[in-house]
């Protein structure tokens, strides 16, 4: 007997009990109802996992469940927004029992962490999409944007660059390493930055995260704030992962250009720097001019390509 | 040469003016922030539509910007809340810019009759699935639920029943009409009932918009609500395009399980309604029990099918 989608909806996505103290109505009407406390504005954004482009088919539903959640916090995070609730649009070639309470445990584990409820979505059959919108709460006027870097900046990431390229390096078969765990883990389960970005929001300028990849992400900082940025190869924070890894390939590029890894980039004047009390690796430097420069030994670089596009050629 | 996704969003989706007055930042960092006002808290909804489940292939792409837009516009009316803003996850088989131009077209003409912003989403690569997630303002407290039905409440539509139906009949070549127009009209290009809504808010008891079906939908209401719904066939507002239908085929159900037509569904005291200064129809009543209940001729039908649902048998 196939379930309804009402009844999948209600078995699997309706919380027993609301986690968020501004959730007024969750899942089972026309629309959720959330209020926003007086003094803070929403943030919100949107991404979407599509078998086959995002993650492999097969790939366990627990892990697809916390990263589809993860991804869309990171990106509050690179915000300084304190995550609130979600809504999920789930396209699923058929109804899988197992497949869905895998996935809504992965979901839940990480939801329940930061207090977020899922308020509301949408059930479709087809090919297997996953997309999940996210709101956090801002106070007024307060926040960190891609456009805020200033010449004298310096720019800054939150850990390890790398990992999670080398996990799908490694989850492909094209690599194998004594350090797998790691590198697949940052891969399969990363963890947003909330903690970071909330601690950046009154210190930093512009702030990014990581997701497809640090040059290219750092690209968006340097042309929505008209300034240039210097990065000096030998202070990015490696994992002994990826120096395994690099020092058996010879590919340094990985930890510039692999996506994924969801830390923050941020720019902050250098003096605000004694004020974080967040860990943070000082990586370059923000100048008048355009463009993102990678030195090594003192060298600009070329690099193969910038990072990861969909839809590139 | 190959969009970049960043370059994908902002040809086509990057409004040159924002209209709705409470968007503080719309597309192009990692977040859109919405600044709702003082005394009001927000409506969500979110709808996907799949090629092959929900449109069919080479369908104008036009028409779907429309109607993804208008379903979920449809949803924020049966709630009562004036709609604001939409985020877009699209998920294209490859870059066509005509397609993207058109699908554009249709959204931001809907869009900007109710002054609603794009502010956000995702664009991805895979197969052709589309997903809209709607806000919408409602006065703090007010709104219209499903679970409010009362007995002695009489039910009303905002409008003709079954002509989305039809129009699909015909366009899959199951049927000619000589009334073709209107009913492809209605399925292509429904249109949101958000006027009626806010009319709604503040007179009616439980509202829903009718999606799945009119009888489908009555279900929630009643499931809901904890009562019993009657309705009274003879009493259903037809368009001359159902009418000839019926009378061509016999198929007398069509208008109360066919689904897409995004009318309103509300309950309402009875004295309440001279109050009303939208269009209506009184096409049955709420009582003390469980359940739906369909006269003709004063004896209650038995029904093939409730309506639509996704992932039935």
């Amino acid at each position: 007997m196939a379930l309804s989608e009402f009844n999948l909806i209600a078995r699997y996505f309706k919380q027993a009990q609301l986690s968020n103290a501004h959730t007024r109505l969750g899942v089972g009407d026309d629309c959720a109802i959330y209020n926003v406390p007086q003094g803070f504005e929403l943030a919100l954004t949107m991404d979407t996992m599509v078998e086959g482009v995002h993650f492999l088919p097969g790939c366990a539903p627990e892990a697809l469940g916390h990263k589809l959640l993860a991804v869309n916090l990171s990106d509050l995070a690179s915000m300084g927004a304190e995550p609130s609730a979600v809504l999920l649009a789930l396209t699923l070639p058929a109804v899988e029992e197992a497949w869905l309470a895998s996935f809504a445990q992965g979901l839940f584990a990480l939801a329940q962490r930061y207090h977020v409820d899922l308020i509301g979505g949408d059930t479709t059959r087809g090919p297997r999409t996953l997309t999940l919108q996210a709101l956090g709460l801002l106070p007024c006027g307060q926040n960190l944007r891609r456009s805020a870097a200033q010449p004298g900046d310096v720019i800054c990431v939150t850990g390890n660059l790398g990992d999670a390229g080398l996990g799908l390096k490694i989850a492909q078969g094209g690599f194998a390493s004594p350090y797998a765990d790691t590198a697949l883990t940052q891969f399969y389960l990363p963890e947003p930055q909330v903690a970071a970005g909330l601690a950046l929001r009154d210190l930093a300028h512009a702030c990014i995260d990581i997701s497809d990849g640090l040059v290219a992400d750092l690209w968006h900082i340097a042309d929505n704030s008209a300034v240039a940025a210097e990065i000096y190869w030998e202070t990015l924070p490696l994992s002994q992962a990826v120096q395994h890894y690099i020092a058996t390939t010879g590919d340094w590029q990985l930890p510039l250009v692999a996506g994924d890894d969801y830390q923050l980039c941020f720019t902050i004047s250098p003096e605000k720097l004694v004020d974080l009390n967040i860990a943070y690796w000082v990586i370059g430097k923000v100048t008048a001019g355009a463009g993102v420069a990678v030195y090594q030994h003192g060298v600009v670089q070329q690099l193969n390509r910038r990072g990861y596009e969909h839809f590139s050629a």
